[in-house]
C-alpha cells in the first residue's frame, strides 16, 4: 500500500477505536519512566493480543525492533498524532438538562484537547444562566460557532425525544462530528460521524445479568 | 430448545446489548398511543434490521402475529422484565472526583429504576462531604453495601491509575455487576459483568475524524 492510497483510505475504524486504549498504556509507562517496550507486554496491557497491537501499529508506519521494541515516546507521539490529539479541539453541549450540565461542569474534557467553549439549550428560561463559566446560549447561535472551524464537536445532552431534532440542526449549522449522549438512534449524512455513550444501555445490561445472578430464569419466564 | 436450557444458557450478550432500543422504540409508541407495531416499523425505529429484530424478539418466546405485528404494550413488558427492570437496582458510585459528582447528581439513573443509594472515596479529606443528598463515605462501608443484596451495581468514577485496585475492591466486597467509567482496561474474575462508558475514546475516535476532514493524510504524515 503506498502512503497515498493509505491516506486517503485512512486507518481501519477498528484500529482507529483501539488507538486511544494503546496511548492510555503508553502514558502509564512515560509516568514509570520506561523508554521502550515489547509489543507483548503493550498489547497485555491495553487488553488485546500482540499480533493484532502489531497489525495495528502498522498502519501508522510503527513496526517496533526485534529485541528491543517500540520506543515508548515515539510512538505515543504517533498515535497522538494519529488521533488528531496534538491540537486542541472545541466542543459545544447541546442540552442543559441534569446531564449536560454534568458533562459541562465535568473537568476530565480539557486535560485531553476537548475544551467545552459553548453550552446551549433551546429553553428560552435556560438561556441566559450560568453553567460552569459559560453562559446558556440559544440555538440560534450554532452557526456561528463553526465559523472558521471554531467548534469542531457537538456533543448532544438533550432528551431522546428531541435528539433527532438537535442532531439536524447540528448538521445544518456545519458540525460533522457528533457525540451523543441521548438515547436511542439518530440518523445524519454519511459525513457527518457520531459516536455513542449510552449510560441507559449499559445499565439495562448490566441489570439483566444482576438478575439473572439472582432470579437464574426470570429472564425467560414469560416465554414458558 | 427447551425452556431450560435456554434459561440456562440465557439470551444471547448480542441480543440483550440491543434489548434497550427495543423498549426505548416501545416507549416511544407508548407516549404515542399506539397499540400494536409491525417488526419493520419497530426495526426501523431501533435502527436493526427486521430479520434480526425477530430473531432477537424470538430468544424471548415473542414471535408477534402476521398481519398485526407485536401488541406493545405485552412486548414492553416481556423485554422489561428479561431485563430485570421491572425491580429497582441500588447503585453505589466509587470515586467522588469531577466525573463522579456529576454521575451522584445526575438525576438520569433514579427514573430508569437505577437509584445511586451510595458515594464512596478513599480520601479521608472527602469523605463527610455532602453530594446531593448523600454523605461520601469511606471505602471501608463497601462488604456491608452488598449484605442482603442492597446494592447491586457499583460504578467505578475513579481515576485509571487507581481503578483496578477499586475493581478488586468492590470484587471482594460481593459486588457482581460494575459499570466502569475510568479509561483503561480491568481485570475482574469470569462471574462479574463489567461494561465500560468511556468518554475520553469516544471523543479521540471524534478527533480522528475531525482530523481527516480538516487536514486529510496527517493522521500518516509520520509514517511517511
Amino acid at each position: 500500500m503506498t502512503a497515498t492510497s493509505a491516506a486517503k483510505r485512512g486507518i481501519p475504524d477498528a484500529t482507529v477505536a483501539r488507538l486511544p486504549g494503546y496511548l492510555r498504556a503508553l502514558d502509564g509507562l512515560v509516568a514509570q519512566g520506561v523508554g521502550s517496550v515489547s509489543s507483548e507486554e503493550l498489547a497485555t496491557s491495553s487488553g488485546v493480543s500482540s499480533a493484532k497491537l502489531r497489525k495495528d501499529l502498522s498502519h501508522l508506519g510503527s513496526y517496533g525492533v526485534r529485541g528491543v521494541g517500540y520506543d515508548v515516546g515515539h510512538l505515543r507521539y504517533q498515535i497522538s498524532r494519529a488521533l488528531g490529539l496534538t491540537q486542541d479541539w472545541p466542543v459545544a453541549i447541546i442540552g442543559m438538562g441534569n446531564l449536560g450540565r454534568a458533562l459541562a461542569s465535568y473537568g476530565g474534557f480539557a486535560p485531553q484537547g476537548f475544551t467545552v467553549v459553548a453550552v446551549l439549550d433551546r429553553d428560552p428560561a435556560v438561556v441566559g444562566q450560568r453553567v460552569g463559566d459559560l453562559v446558556v446560549q440559544p440555538m440560534e447561535v450554532l452557526p456561528s460557532l463553526t465559523e472558521g472551524g471554531q467548534v469542531a464537536i457537538g456533543v448532544i445532552a438533550a432528551p431522546a425525544a428531541s435528539s433527532q431534532d438537535v442532531a439536524d440542526q447540528l448538521v445544518a449549522a456545519g458540525f460533522s462530528s457528533i457525540l451523543n449522549f441521548a438515547p436511542g438512534v439518530i440518523s445524519v449524512p454519511d459525513h457527518v460521524q457520531v459516536r455513542k455513550v449510552d449510560l441507559a444501555t449499559e445499565l439495562q445490561i448490566l441489570a439483566y445479568h444482576e438478575q439473572r445472578r439472582t432470579s437464574p430464569g426470570a429472564d425467560l419466564e414469560v416465554a414458558r
